[in-house]
Order: C-alpha cells, then structure tokens, then sequence
C-alpha cells in the first residue's frame, strides 16, 4: 500500500495552513495517481506533525511512504531536519519503506509554471 | 520595459539562497518570454532586498514591474508583507506600473508538479 505525506513547513496563518489541506484534497481528488493514501504533516507552528502523521499512514496499511518535502529551497529545515524524520521512521518501522524525495523547488517544472504566473 | 521580479523568503543557508539565484539564471536563459530585465529579491535573512531590486530595476529602465511571490502559501509574509512593498514602490515610482501576482503555490500547475516528484 503507497503512500504520499506531502511535508510543508506550517504557518501561524490558519488560511496558509488550510491552503496545504486543500491542495493534499486536490491531489486525492485527482485520483491518486497510484497512491492509496496521500496525506500533508508541518514541520512546525501548526498540526498535525510528521511522526504524527507517518505514524497514522502506517497504521492505516502503508507500506511504502513517499515523504515529499514541499519547499521551495533547500534550507536548514530541507538538509538538516527532514532528514531526521526519515531516518526516524525507518528505525521505527523497519517493514515500511521510506523514501524522502527532492524537495518541488528542486523540478525543473518550476520555470514554465513561473512564467505562466508571470505572463498572466 | 518590461522587468520580472522573483520574490523570495530568503535563508541563512546559501546554498539554499544561491538556487534561488540559479533557479533566476535559468529563467534568463530560457529567453525572458517576452521580460527585458529579469532579477531575484529576498524579503529576509540575505540580500538582496525587495525595495534595492526595485530601485535597480527602475534605474535600469523598467517602466512594468511584476512581482512575482516564490511563495508556497499564503502566510504573513504573502498577506502582509509583500503588498507593502509593492505600495511603497507605486508611490516612489508614480510612473512605473507594479503587478503584485499571487504566490507560486497558488499556480493549478503545482499538482501535476507534485505527483511527477513523488513518482519518481
């Protein structure tokens, strides 16, 4: 069973925090795109957190967990943080697989859709 | 002219501000899409700042300015900050037309973006 955790860094803003719920719902109504479960945790200011929410993916049947980290550069929070959750899980959940990918500043895709913006 | 304005958080991380800077380059080099002047500005934590890359764009004759969030939610820094900025210039440069777009994150194209990383 594979799963999505979209990770974003959470705001004190209510309104930025229920944009990531919304665009995780997006992403679920979208069909899935062959992922069974897809989720969103923060890093901080808000809830719910990433072992929270990887512990919630595994119990619900996950198998294999993409954790996507959704900034837009690679800070401290990128390089030195995510990392930790990672290898946290794995340590934790040894049957699960657990894959920390790139994080969306990182694709290519981001140029056309800047000059989409930009030319609107 | 015409002058494109990457706005972003900044980081005391450089690597993470200096692919900010790249991520700029890339933009210049796929051609401009139609932008004479295209720069990178940091609200935080690195220079340069927002008001500098403004000035220097009007000294270099931009008479239509975009700026661009590279924002992924709307948190205080989107709602609050930002269009501060875009006012203080209006006033400075009465003669200078400013567009203050939406933040990145708000792009559709996001979610296409986000499942291509996951399934890598």
């Amino acid at each position: 069973m594979k799963a999505l955790l979209l990770i974003a860094h959470g705001s004190r803003r209510q309104n930025s925090n229920d944009e990531i719920r919304q665009l995780t719902l997006n992403l679920k109504q979208s069909g899935g795109n062959g992922f069974d479960l897809i989720d969103c945790a923060f890093l901080e200011l808000t809830t719910p957190g990433i072992s929270e929410q990887i512990d919630k993916l595994v119990d619900e049947g996950a198998t294999e967990v993409i954790l996507l980290p959704y900034f837009l550069a690679a800070g401290h929070h990128v390089v030195k943080d995510l990392p930790v959750f990672s290898e946290q899980a794995k340590v934790k959940y040894p049957e699960v697989s657990f894959i920390l990918t790139e994080h969306i500043g990182a694709n290519a895709g981001m140029l056309p859709l800047i000059m989409q913006l930009a030319q609107r």
